[in-house]
């Protein structure tokens, strides 16, 4: 087993990620820096930093250099890891998942799948909603009653082919 | 195997669900009604409609009745069906889902799901988005290059207890 | 698929509950009646003779005539088919549970397991909490933040043999 | 494999978890102490501090300052790996549970999962336990048949939103 | 689902049975026979002839006769169903097994199999408990501290073939 | 890849166990022990000790001492692995199991478990046999026509509670 | 179990479609009409047509009234099962696929998946070949060493958003 | 967890491959070289290159030899790791596949598997399409809506035996 | 449940077969002909008809005109039913096996499954034993320490395609 | 992951074996020798000396001497890790496998396992064919379209006991 370390590295789902992705978390949390600002600095929005940063998203070499900077890592380091002959291998951890946060997620395919095709069908015809061409935001709206999380997926839809 | 239906209820997912649900389908195939327009009857929105109409979500009983008039089902069955002593049994097809649609929300899990839990924790601390006391949305969102699904999920934050 | 029917029987998990079962659920039902009541006829706790219900219990043939007094159920049938010669076959519905309510009960085991066994094993030795001699308990909680949900399991520890 | 070890983290199911945590299980070994103590330490229940060893709970920075000098810990090294920016990767362990104590509890979801969930919908409605704000709790009961585990969830009733 | 019945064959572990079986099964409950008085009467184990009932053992034709005359069942139905041209598709029910009799049983597999095939290795050398020439008996112990259950399985050594 | 040892602790279901497990069976080999001859040194039956030995069993501290006697090992080092605040995590391997040994365990509660459960009930009642409270005991059965081995399972029989 | 039929609908993956499906396989084999005679007179590929079929793929009402007609179907009833207000729900049959046939595709995906992600990656970038807008194709190609199947898929390459 | 590296044999799927893969993936990435470039070299299709780096196909000894060369790897190491005593351990990677590139090949099968099955059946008679004899290749098409991926299987149909 | 039935078509493996199939097992039964002697009277091994019986291969339309008169069985009807329309969707019951028959089977791939690989390769090369063209024949063979079934696959030799 | 070998024991279904197979694996390589060539040093056959390389037979500590001895390993090496003290944990890589080869012989008993079991028990009654007591043969039959592989088990007969 693993000795210390200061990322959630240690993680299983984490275990098949990138050696560097253990070097940008630490980083990370050495500089004490949120994702929101590191995603400023490149110009992105912080979930799809986050992706990144887990592996399900590629840098360009340009935002791998300016990463780099913000975080105080050797860019030729990550270029030679991350850089353009490194394509991502998406899809991390068990399914279904077991922790709270991304089970909830899961949830809500189990409860509201049929329910959410169901509607795109009717607003949108025989298609589906691109999870490829799609945004993913998150926002803390303020509630007296407890502050509420808005999570958006805006996806293009696409028409099924007939030939 | 069963013989001629017109609604959905022959696929297996549906299998599960009270008889009372191919009715309403039936009907609103026959009325040519959309879930916006029942849903608009009842005051409710048209993805929690289209919910309860898998078994999903519970009517009161007075909903039941405004949908049983709407789709000129007699109120005495439905009711006898879905009313009061009912309670959803949640959760409808096997996982992963192997429709397009569905599969494209369990990949987002799949793929943002490590990312979405990172930024709710540095946006609200640890906790999850109730799955809950949370609301689904579907826009259609125009655009030139295609028209995009604007699904949005509207949860409280829950913290987690420490005792 | 099923015609219509009253009880929640439909749904996958009860498909393999004796034929009785159905009449149960019907009949408390159309008699209105809850589970506290039933159970207090026959002098046995809710949450037991819901679970008796489900086919996870077992009925004295007493405990089942009074069942069928007060349903308004002919003894005969269910004795017929609950009786003396009918054994429970327990284990109800898929796993992992995918009703939010049953798969919060799953993810305690999932979150809190390892965290309960260490306790019993500090507090008790090396042994178990017994699942069969085992009283299961739901309590009601008025809290002004929101109500809250007392679930208690009353279980016999049970050393392990040594030999 | 490992080479020897002093504490239960060569067990798979514990490979995921930070390697502070083995810090932790040792220390509390050599120095003899039990959950309760420790937990009574910082203030909080014995569960709780269980399952933050096992990584299925989050210290304040404060707390995990307190747990260090009780185990004699140095407070940097379990603060750099278990701090602020350190999130639970909660769920732990294979499913269905291989271990007898862990899996009496899951046996109890099979068994009374749906008596469960009736009886909490006959007394408050359609919703569910939360498994977030829950608090778990372990007595020993004396009993001349036997000690007694009386295990107890607290969680809040949550009603599903409708929208 | 079903209508009423006096059998468990309600329960979706025997739903592959031979239909015949059902008839057993009432057959052996309306006569408030035991496994042990049939046995009896055809000269065989109670286990055995249970395994013949849940469609786990094949019955000569002359067996057959005796258990249909001891029932009262018409030996031509059951001749029919059961005779010379039928073959038992063995395995019955769900792994694993939810029902916690039969879990017990596989808890056995999990926790001693390791040690048992240490044991029969270093008694026997390399080889298998047969399965197939084995006899299974269960036996009522009684015990002041509670009845014991003995579980015997009696199966020939069978050495590996080396060529 | 691990290098050469003269254990199975190389194959998976070992990869589980505590360091000192290696060194146990390493030694055992080493002096050209049977699990008999050192059950037989610290009072316990031979499946108990081999049991123990996969870490599906635990030791008291003398047990411990005596064993590391026999041995030839230090003490010290097996206590404090394998001493008073070490808790067996049981269940060990695969399921199904794939050895044709083990694997016929599994298949007797395939073939066997429904007619073992029948015959529990018709003998005992509502009820189990626990395999916490039991013992389990091989004995080598010498048959002209090939030995046999006798598997016997002892445990206590527990009714359901009721409440 | 199910009477006769002349369709392949008796095997277990064709359980979920709808009714109509089963009229259309059985009037095609009455008929003695192939895919390719069907897909020619509503102008659609053979492979399109056959998904059709299959319940993978949406008519228009348009084309069903022609598939009716050359089908000698009255164009009411699949209308009324198949028309505007119903939706595929694709995927159909085990995973793995037990069948040859299909089972050689997947085995496409587990021994080529991973080279042809890569040839994808080096040739366009970051993205996927999107399999709804994607056209499947299958030729017979003559080969003297034995006829070739060459099966096309054509796809567009959709490239991941970045935001 | 590994240190850096340069290639994605840090993903799990890649680590049974053997060791000189990595090597293969890194000369790659290093000499800044397409698998057409390679392959070219070599006389071979990209796709069969690309699965022969993945360790899904067997190069001949002078294969290997001319790739060593292109790659500046020295021909002694490859040899002995790759040589002629080296087979294959085909199948690469978990299913159903997360990563969306590899789960639409996934996808393919679930949607168009049982029509491709249909037409083959109607082209060839009772047989497959080998996927052994089986040469696959992927072809880029220019389009102005969006470059399209045409993904071409060639294998020989292979009709059953009958004896 | 069904009815009472003469065919080992109640065992749910054989639920997917067409309807004709039971009327085959049953007409086989009823006229009390062996595999061997129907096999001989359309001039095939015993082995293959009794895997078209289970619908896992393909009659001619002439060899089921043969089938039929030997079993009696209007001709037309089963023609209807397996005709030139009909395509055996093969693979049959849950895998692993639970029969013990076909698991020792499924036990020898388990257990030799990677040395028959590495022999076929030593001796044929890099490919495969086709189990579509592919003769499986079992003799019995007399032996006075107790008959031996011998079991062969004769199957044709592919290589790997190289491109 | 591992550094360079030479052996196929990188790839995981090799990961389980003791570690004195990679050398019997490597030093067969380096000796060019065929299984053939070594079984016949120690008398016996090809497909039984593989499996004892892949640890799923067991050597008598003479025919590992000669096998030490033909592959010039020093015997003393092999024997503490295979010698008499070592059992084969049998079982060998994932199911259902994913090499062609493998699957190939798992789709034998997919397709042909119920006519296997028919046939088997049409000629020898309620019993199995041993894969204990079971020889494995592999041979090249030469063949003008395809040289042939003939693979045959020889297995003992078992009747099931009756008691």
């Amino acid at each position: 087993m693993s000795q210390a370390a200061t990322v959630p590295t240690h993680n299983s789902p984490y275990a098949d990620l990138p050696g560097i992705s253990s070097k940008l978390f630490e980083a990370k949390a050495q500089k004490g820096l949120t994702f929101a600002q590191i995603a400023e600095a490149i110009g992105k929005d912080e979930v799809w930093l986050a992706a990144a940063f887990y592996g399900q998203a590629k840098f360009t070499e340009e935002e791998l250099k300016k990463v780099s900077e913000v975080l105080g890592i050797p860019a030729l380091e990550s270029l030679s890891q991350l850089g353009d002959h490194w394509w991502p291998n998406r899809g991390l951890g068990p399914m279904p998942p077991t922790d709270p946060v991304i089970y909830r997620l899961y949830e809500s395919v189990l409860v509201y799948g049929h329910a959410i095709k169901a509607i795109i069908h009717e607003k949108f015809g025989d298609g589906i909603m691109s999870m490829i061409d799609c945004k993913v935001n998150i926002e803390k709206k303020p509630d007296p009653k407890g502050d509420r999380v808005v999570l958006t997926f805006d996806g293009k839809f696409l028409p099924y082919a007939k030939w």
